[in-house]
């Protein structure tokens, strides 16, 4: 069973996941699949995941058989899994817990693309449905205090088979990092009335530099003070606290922007390997009036090293000011 | 001039340092150096660097000029530079400071050595003398809030430049990692009376599952909830808040101790990359008490990715446990 671990000295949480380390690699590791190999994730090879938990399938199809669009499996890996209760322990200075949680795989397209840019505009929809439904499904379960879908692109971002697919983790803890982001957007509405994301969306608008792209709906741009080179988000432009809040037609519309967006860092960029991440307000939160949620893209150029692991901070050599600029000017 | 920034939504402060990407690649990527082009580290090669801040060197030798054992350089492309005051700027919601600090390279072998497992003792011994010289330096200069010592070693862990080194940043603020961790030191050494560190020396030592290898003045262990596969601290078994203040003996001693952890980890793990960090109290905080200094070493082999970045939590598939067994176990 896996572990949350708390070091006594930083005070640190983290995840001990032994049985992770059976993964087999198909990217660049030791254990690398041959090219041509079986990709677990493609349609016709369902036998090789655990039995699917969701789908958007043909009507007159079967579970765990082809006629999905895409499919959402338990991780055969899981870095946290679900069962008995939440159990805290405590021996000297050690403190854990149980390592309690839900770690699914959304399997994007049944065919084997690599590239979500590659995807026609029905697929990405379909992908976006299917995170709202999972995310859902899980904030309904009161065991589970917050919700990270996340997407590892690319051997250099982390991901380990190539077919397009993303990860849903349910945690029974809030990280610190989203509970300090969580206290200081409620101070900022608390002492100003306003959520501190909608007024950078209008900030950003009007002042154009740092600003990607935008639709009625959506706006993209990059932060700040951004952790890496060319990192951007996607906010929408009115207050919603959660993705999994978003209507029908904010699915179809993220999802052209999205798209839209992946293919501006394919052309800026050729192809780069990038992680993203949605930030939503955690379920069983009152955090609707102030919280805004985001996607964070973190394309994967420079490597995080000694400085970042040591101070907690990030160099980055790229100014948000002329990476906006890069992907606005790779516009098709 | 780089910058440091905020960001408003995470409260992230993160250093912009856009010099940084003239940088050449040696390692890996695009412009990637020739096979046996100039290093600018070796010996006959010092007109490449920056004039030398100081070194160690024959008597009859010039600064700048071959004679050295270990040679300081200010970094070619800082991501902090040494000029003007520190300045704090507001810009609605935008937070910002100038990127005032410092920026050194430890250059470690007038050789172009590529694993400090291959150097002799009297050159692991100069490389220590080396961080303590600058680290008390920098310390004596009450602009510099915190210090940063670290080494990344191989392309995995973000080195551009193959020839052994070092690097240590000054900064003007203490990171809030290392603020909280100081402020969990303080309190627990205000309820207990004890240093933390000190009783977890204590703890493993007893132990001896988590328990790497120990000398009369060293301990190296893996944490209890360690971020990276075979993580490893190295600590001193008697109470020392800051690694400047280590005697010419306690140095001398560090050199066999830390060698011989290289050499665990080059046999265990077939040379992996790493990184290092020195965690050691900041210049002007009267933490003597309650802080002790540390070396982590985090290997690089799994990669920090969505969930990590999402998160700021660590999943880590090896157990410290069995770690600790691996590198134990690859004792000469």
């Amino acid at each position: 069973m896996p572990e949350f671990r708390r070091d006594p000295i930083t005070g640190r949480l983290i995840i001990i996941a032994a049985g992770r380390s059976k993964r087999p690699r198909q990217h660049g590791a030791r254990n690398a699949q041959a090219h041509g190999e079986l990709c677990p994730f493609c349609a016709g090879n369902e036998a090789m995941t655990p039995p699917e938990v969701w789908a958007l399938r043909e009507n007159d199809s079967h579970g765990d058989k082809p006629g999905w669009t895409v499919r959402v499996v338990p991780n055969k890996y899981p870095a946290l899994e679900n069962h008995g209760a939440l159990t805290a322990k405590k021996d000297a200075f050690y403190e854990s817990l149980n390592g309690l949680g839900v770690h699914e795989v959304i399997i994007e397209s049944p065919d084997h693309e690599i590239n979500m840019g590659a995807l026609r505009m029905d697929q990405c929809t379909a992908i976006l449905r299917a995170y709202r439904a999972r995310m859902r499904a899980l904030g309904d379960d009161s065991r589970w205090r917050y919700l990270l879908l996340y997407k590892n692109h690319g051997k250099r971002a982390g991901a380990t088979l190539e077919h397009v697919h993303s990860q849903l983790i349910a945690l029974p803890v809030v990280p610190q990092s989203a509970a300090d982001e969580l206290n200081r957007a409620e101070k900022h509405y608390d002492s100003t009335g306003h959520c501190i994301s909608c007024e950078i969306v209008q900030c950003e608008v009007e002042r154009g530099e740092r600003l990607v792209s935008q639709s009625e709906k959506f706006i993209a741009l990059c932060p700040f003070a951004p952790r890496f080179g060319y990192e951007a988000w996607i906010l929408p432009k009115n207050h919603v606290a959660a993705f999994e809040q978003s209507t029908d037609e904010d699915i179809t519309a993220l999802a052209q922007f999205l798209k839209d967006f992946i293919l501006r860092l394919n052309r800026a960029l050729d192809q780069p390997a990038f992680n993203y991440v949605i930030c939503s307000k955690p379920p069983h939160q009152s955090a609707t009036r102030y919280y805004h949620w985001r996607i964070e893209i973190l394309p994967q150029i420079a490597r995080a090293a000694g400085f970042e692991w040591g101070s907690g901070m990030y160099m980055n050599a790229v100014a948000p000011e002329g990476a906006a600029r890069l992907l606005r000017d790779a516009a098709l």
